[in-house]
């Protein structure tokens, strides 16, 4: 096919382009941010630019005036290129949330959180389970259709329809006016050979866009847990489910507050809504874009994001008001949304690419923990099984493919390295793993074996594990005055253990973990084994009868399970009952992305969890403050560690 | 509830608002034009406006600048009223087809065809036939939700669902992210009582609206036959089926060209495709906003609009290209479009309410026939049965419910009034009955028994009939000069008949038939005749082997059968075997509007017409040249009309 080159001013890019192709698709395609919030329908009427030399042809919109169109003006969405252009696009037309961007991105920089996004170690498989058949929320299929004869007169559109149910079994199929509008054209000038880009959508197909020529190869998606402290993306190949890589980078939204509640509170200020949306999104262009960069790929070869986050994320990822969410009863407006395209939301990849989010059960069991399930496959067993989320809201379901209950904790983000000291996100320079040969001698593992820049999730319960064994930790969470070690300091605001020091690290300061530190973990780890031993008595079960856990969370690659029992964040059972399996949220999100199978499933589990509130449970606060210890109050319930101490 | 007054300037016009009312849906059920596009989505921008004074919320926007926001502009879509507001709409934001609608309507007074709307003769109903179950485009449905409690916690989105299904037995349901951005406060803000707006949407059921309070009263729809010469629309009540007024206007797309292909070739122009666009739309809105302020209602309890026409004005009601129509082998981009949101179009209704379309069958068989034959219900007879569609492009149909074959006759328009001397369409003031007691003396009868005007397509037929039997017509179709009449009289271009002289004509004219005249609907006679003769040929049938025939066209009220066959329209059978219908593309579209089962049986329908191209037939010239005669050349096919003369 004949290429031509278009330049884009100001940028001065040369992006080369197909005949026939649409100018908006070229511009992302190549990176060139232009504005459009309809999907490319013609509708909204942001991406004007002004072609100020070579040929195309244009559709007639009332969106441009006589004025503009003297100019040259035209809306890039419905504009196809017939040869080599120069294209300026004016200030009006590129990204206008510049401006919340950057104050934003100021405000996180004092904060001493803002990080650019960074490979994050992948996740783990679950190998398990029985894999999902392979039916991605976008497919792409290259037809070469008959053109009409005499004796073949049906329409452009029922011969689209035809070719496609000839290769694919599909029932009802939808196409939006747009598509309809370019496809007379676009079978023509592409002598009859297209690709279909295909997506589930709300229980019927659409036919999301018709491209020139064999495009089929190029099909991608991004999955993305969206939590309250992280977000991480993952970019998949939809033709091949093969994973190309993880980004992974700290909630924009923290700026507004480090809970649900506080930005629940921050959104209903003025423009609070419109800023806390922008931030989750400006996080999601961001890593898509490292992403598909990364890969050497273009922004229109992603078709297909879906998101798995819990309830608040989801309402400020769509910018619905999340404040009926903190008023009693407590409901949110949507657990179930309907699949949209990504532009709607603001997310720039192919601007008729589609957006789905994994449903969720109630305010606080969202998508994220739905995904977790589907993850883990608990719903598909025979034996009672627990799946543990360890996040700034910790989520524990427990059942059986017959049933499933669900309840919240407020963990807080200690263990993704929020709200501690020298916590950190489980990416490069984290230490991940701690061993105390003596009190004064430690030995330390980090990510990408980099010089130390701070302690994640694994790191911290490895190293209250070994300060506990070696009685530097009291059980209470005190540290010890009795042993002596250099590392232990009198600080003015209490004492602190030294796991690094400054000459060893790579931020010029010491790593430390402080009393203070040693209170938020134990909280942490307190709220998750009360509300899973709470939720197990409201059932009459015991621990010893859960046959299975899965242990999810940010906590990056690697989970001692050892070591979390012996703190207490586990119960103390057989250790093979247990599984680490890293970011559930994020794997189950790949799997819906990747299955329309694994999508419904979701919807299923949605549908079938039952939410348990503990917080109206007059036992859970006594069975927490039990767990205020190392490892419990009750030593008996931790035979193996009583053996330890 | 509590009521707000709103002040719009320029107009200065005050319309009453609820509380919690959104400001577009009152300014448009005030009848204040504002711009909109997207359906109220919040995503074109267009309906900016300034609110002056008074107390409101308003969603942010991108859409709106800072500088926009400090002089008071907000997007009326995205605007709830608290209190009495001062709202002006700026010039930008009014409507902006006015230009477009100024130019045309010039050069149709030019060519003396334009006309206000008019009310028109109420179409005949077909009583033989087995209703359709009432399941309109759109449904209202009244809810008092139980507000959430402890117990019972379902997102407002699921109970919303519940509540619904609990009262209808829909399947699966689909919403917009619009209404889920305004559920959480609409439902709050008119204690859990509301009045959803459901519409069947491609295959689905669609929450189109949710709205405060009870407004279930307030459902209307519009059905719409949009012809290549006239347009014609019809109120119904969508709850009781009652059809409150039809109103007709010539098609002002005829400034373009009198015909679809004429019509072609100008899309092709510069904004020649969006000028004939916007030509029919402005045509609709006329009509809309004419029957709407007759009933006294407003244009946002009009929540659906469901159109039959031919392909060609299917595709310039939705602005698709047509041009591949007229390239061989001629086949038009869609037949199957899908239902949209009105506004998509530029329809103004409630800016969320629906259009549908009756599906076509080819280039030259398109909705308004498959909407005849769901009027006429031939489909599901078990006899032979004919349908024959006199309009510009005369449409026949056979078959019964086994099968339907169609074909297509250019026709002309000269039944409609259109390319005849003295022609009008059949609204008030139109000749159409004729008697002639002898070559002098003649009886008039006009619609509405108004002084004459001109003749419509049923007053023509008559006196064609009249004048042949009184031999003033020759067979061939020339005026005899052997009869003696003042009526009869030579003018330059040929001889012509006085039907009526000028002083007893509303005209200040003669109201005349010229041999011009005789010899274009001799035409129109004989294409729809020997189309019907030749199909039937091709079918090994005879006219005797047809049962029934169905007649219809926008004649009127009335058709004299007897006179058709005289002429040698319709072949000389019982007279029992004709029942004219009127016009049945509206007839169709009405029911479809009416009834979702209406609707897929046109579905049905047009799956299962088989189309037949005459043109390609041997045999088709040879019947029409046969057919130019009065009534046909071989007399003995018409004895009836034989022993008259």
């Amino acid at each position: 096919m004949e290429k031509f080159k278009i330049l884009f001013k100001p940028d001065n890019k040369e992006i080369e382009a197909d005949r026939g192709e649409i100018l908006l698709s070229c511009a992302i395609g190549g990176g060139i941010y232009i504005n459009s919030s309809c999907g490319g329908d013609g509708i909204c009427g942001r991406c004007k630019v002004i072609i100020e030399k070579g040929s195309f042809t244009t559709e007639p919109t009332g969106r441009i005036t006589q004025e503009e169109r003297k100019k040259g003006y035209v809306l890039a969405c419905l504009t196809t290129i017939h040869g080599d252009l120069v294209v300026k696009v004016p200030p009006a037309s590129r990204l206008d949330i510049t401006k919340i961007k950057e104050e934003d991105a100021k405000l996180l920089r004092l904060k001493g959180i803002y990080s650019q996004a960074e490979d994050t170690a992948e996740v783990e498989a679950i190998s398990h389970k029985e894999a999902f058949s392979h039916s991605p929320l976008a497919t792409k299929l290259y037809l070469e259709l008959p053109p009409p004869t005499l004796d073949d007169k049906v329409s452009d559109l029922e011969r689209l329809y035809r070719e496609i149910k000839d290769k694919k079994d599909i029932g009802f199929m939808q196409t939006g006016l747009t598509n309809i509008k370019r496809l007379g054209a676009i079978l023509r000038q592409s002598d009859w050979k297209v690709t279909v880009l295909l997506g589930k959508r709300n229980e019927t197909t659409e036919i999301v866009s018709i491209e020139h020529g064999d495009t089929s190869g190029r099909n991608y998606g991004i999955a993305f847990d969206i939590g309250t402290t992280t977000v991480v993306g993952q970019l998949v190949n939809l033709n091949t489910d093969e994973v190309l890589g993880t980004k992974a980078t700290h909630n924009r939204q923290i700026v507004f507050g480090d809970d649900v509640i506080t930005r629940i509170v921050y959104a209903t200020e003025e423009d609070g809504l419109e800023k806390l949306h922008h931030a989750v999104i400006d996080n999601m262009n961001e890593i898509i874009k490292e992403l598909v960069a990364g890969n050497k790929l273009a922004l229109t070869d992603v078709n297909g994001v879906l998101c798995a986050g819990n309830t608040t994320m989801i309402h400020l990822l769509l910018r619905v008001d999340p404040k009926f969410i903190r008023m009693e009863p407590y409901v949110p407006t949507a657990n179930f949304v309907p699949t949209i395209r990504a532009s709607e939301a603001g997310i720039k990849i192919n601007p008729r690419g589609l957006l789905a989010c994994v449903p969720g059960v109630s305010t606080y069991v969202g998508g994220d923990v739905v995904a977790g399930v589907v993850a883990c496959g608990m719903s598909e067993e025979e034996d009672l099984t627990v799946l543990i989320d360890v996040g700034t809201n910790g989520e524990i379901v427990i059942g059986n493919k017959e049933w499933l209950i669900s309840a919240a904790a407020s963990a807080g983000p200690s263990f993704e390295g929020s709200g501690v000291s020298c916590g950190m996100r489980a990416t490069n320079g984290a230490i991940q793993r701690v061993r105390l040969q003596s009190p004064e001698k430690v030995v330390l593992e980090t990510i990408g074996n980099a010089r130390p820049r701070g302690i994640c999730g694994s790191g911290y319960i490895d190293a209250l594990a070994e300060l506990f064994t070696h009685r530097i930790l009291e059980r209470d969470g005190k540290i010890s005055t009795s042993i002596k070690s250099s590392r232990i300091r009198q600080m003015e605001t209490g004492l602190e253990f030294v796991l690094a020091f400054k000459d060893e690290t790579d931020i010029g300061a010491d790593i430390v973990i402080t009393e203070q530190d040693v209170e938020n973990l134990k909280r942490s780890k307190a709220s998750i084994y009360s509300a899973t031993a709470i939720l197990l008595d409201k059932l009459n079960l015991r621990f010893e009868d859960v046959k299975r856990f899965f242990i999810a969370g940010g906590f990056g690659t690697y989970l001692d399970i050892e070591k979390a029992v012996m703190i207490g964040l586990l119960p103390d059972l057989e250790r093979s009952r247990f599984t680490f399996i890293g970011n559930s949220s994020l794997i189950g999100a790949r799997e819906a992305l990747l299955s329309y199978e694994a999508f419904k499933k979701a919807e299923e589990i949605a549908t079938k969890i039952t939410y348990l509130e503990l917080s109206v449970e007059p036992a859970y606060m006594d069975e927490y403050i039990q767990a205020l210890f190392f490892p419990h109050t009750d030593i008996a319930k931790f035979p193996s560690v009583g053996a330890l101490r």
